[in-house]
């Protein structure tokens, strides 16, 4: 009986230390011209829920001792699932009017790393990622490449018409329509080079709600690992297999214990080029910059070479810091017990 | 008279002004288990052959006041179409037959910056990258798409054939044996998911001579511009569309003028989980560390995630710096009008 109660004791002295260890996870769904001009109420309303959803499936693994990895596959599943997001289910069309996901994930205890690119019939493209990482000695695969290894993981492939939405498909005619226009009216005036740059790129043309939507997710977990992973349909309209900052560790996604966890969304190719989501570690590393300080001038920098988004940044205290120089970011925090909180505008 | 006597005082003041900027190019060719053992003097020399060729096209380019993108472009070329290294003409086979290569371009001034990732029909798939920075709104294109892209800007198209050589064919054949045998061998030891793992993977089988070969490129211009270029065949016996370090910009590639130029070669994964070109100019920009130490911390964090490899470094005083884990690494470096160098040893 004495060793019983014993170990009733160090049982509830176990289950304190680990309920006494911080856990938190922060999500995006993506930013832009977001303003309470732009969306009514019932939209509003069903991001609000979908993104509250997503919080608590992660917060629900790491309240049960889950790993971070589990919880930020959890949550971006969610909004992979729903079609309010351009990353899965609600992925934008390609040029050709197919759809073409990208997705990474990140393992901040020992900095693991898997990505996909160009994936057409992975339902789950973040689970691809994730099997990149768990399942293969590589880091990221792309193409009909990356498909036939989640197909032979057992991931679930889906028929491409499972991507079909009516509002991303009324968006690529749109995006079709304003390009036609634009080259129309610009040709008189500009270099053949410079129309067709237009042409290739069909970035200039394209409306702020069409260039974002990305999710993403950060996690800290109760043994004290980060996780982070991104998931995104690209851009309206794309061509040419074009890849965006999503699937690149480093650029859309980072993670590593002995610095933060960053998620990005935004223009891609300026978060390329910026290295966005590894300099805001960089700058908590070598420069000894808080979060925030980091996430704000790795913006900078970005913003310097013409491209605007957001980022969350997890560190592993659970303090998680937002950072936007859109309009707005569909985004919230779950931290340990606390009631989730969820943002949408400035 | 006078004033023509003036305009040529000018002329030569400005020259001499011209000439005294610093410009260098620094090259490599891959690194891995080379020694004077393993390379016999035949082969040594067709290497130091080449590399020279390489350092001798940048230099021109440069000499002549051209831009340093100009002669990294001149100097990677020449690699890639010699079929010593494993890019272009001499890229390795995946586990298909094919020859999928990917390539990336940077440019200091500004921080442009543009890749292909498996291409099979560009003959020189570092044009393609400067293509897409140049020509499109875009960062990364990838397979089909990123070859009809090159295709449309003109560049040289080849039939796969072009990159068959019998060298390359052997050691594909070798390396599926190599699987075969360790696979039988292990079987019986290890659990269906582990072997699985390396029959998709297939890294772990890969000799040191099929890993690297990697080339690239990092030059300053008079202009004090920097610039950099990676262009790889992948691995031999790759499968699933995998790709490495060398098409991603913070990985494989880097130049900003604000700290250095970095090339990379070796294993193409850690590279990618270690953002190793981006990691030193972090190291440079925000620790002050100096280029060589940077680079060395650089690779030490790399070795850490179980990656060998070696990256050359340029900074804006046409400072060249060369770091590497490995046994070898086939390398140059010309400044201003002096004799190039080319070593290969450690």
């Amino acid at each position: 009986m004495k060793r019983f109660v014993a170990f009733l004791a160090m049982t509830a002295a176990l289950t304190t230390a680990a309920q006494d260890k911080p856990f938190a996870i922060a999500i995006h769904g993506g930013s832009g011209t977001i303003t309470r001009t732009t969306l009514s109420p019932e939209r509003e309303a069903a991001y609000r829920t979908v993104l509250t959803e997503a919080l608590e499936a992660g917060r629900k693994v790491l309240a049960a001792n889950g790993t971070s990895l589990d919880a930020v596959v959890a949550a971006v599943k969610i909004m992979e699932d729903s079609p309010l997001f351009n990353a899965g289910k609600g992925a934008v069309f390609t040029h050709e009017g197919t759809n073409e996901m990208d997705a990474s994930i990140m393992d901040g205890n020992g900095r693991r790393a898997g990505a996909v690119a160009g994936v057409t019939v992975v339902k789950n493209p973040i689970e691809a990622a994730r099997a990149v990482m768990d399942k293969s000695r590589h880091v990221m695969m792309a193409g009909k490449g990356a498909e036939l290894f989640a197909k032979d993981q057992g991931l679930a492939i889906v028929d491409p018409k499972y991507f079909w939405t009516q509002e991303r498909w009324d968006q690529l005619q749109k995006a079709k329509e304003r390009d036609r226009i634009q080259l129309d009216h610009d040709a008189p005036r500009k270099t053949s080079e410079v129309a067709e740059n237009e042409k290739l790129g069909a970035v200039g043309a394209v409306a702020e709600d069409e260039k974002f939507g990305t999710v993403g997710a950060v996690a800290l977990d109760k043994a004290g690992n980060l996780a982070a992973a991104t998931s995104t349909g690209g851009l309206t309209n794309k061509r040419f297999g074009r890849v965006g900052d999503s699937p690149i560790v480093g650029a859309g996604t980072w993670a590593e214990n002995e610095s933060v966890a960053v998620s990005a969304t935004g223009t891609g190719e300026m978060f390329i080029r910026g290295v966005a989501a590894y300099d805001i570690a960089a700058r908590v590393k070598y420069k000894g910059a808080s979060p925030q300080q980091a996430a704000d001038d790795a913006l900078v920098t970005v913003k310097s070479l013409g491209g605007r988004g957001g980022v969350i940044v997890l560190d592993r205290t659970g303090h998680a810091v937002f950072s936007f120089t859109t309009e707005g970011m569909y985004r919230g925090v779950a931290k340990g017990e606390a009631k989730p909180e969820v943002l949408i505008y400035r």
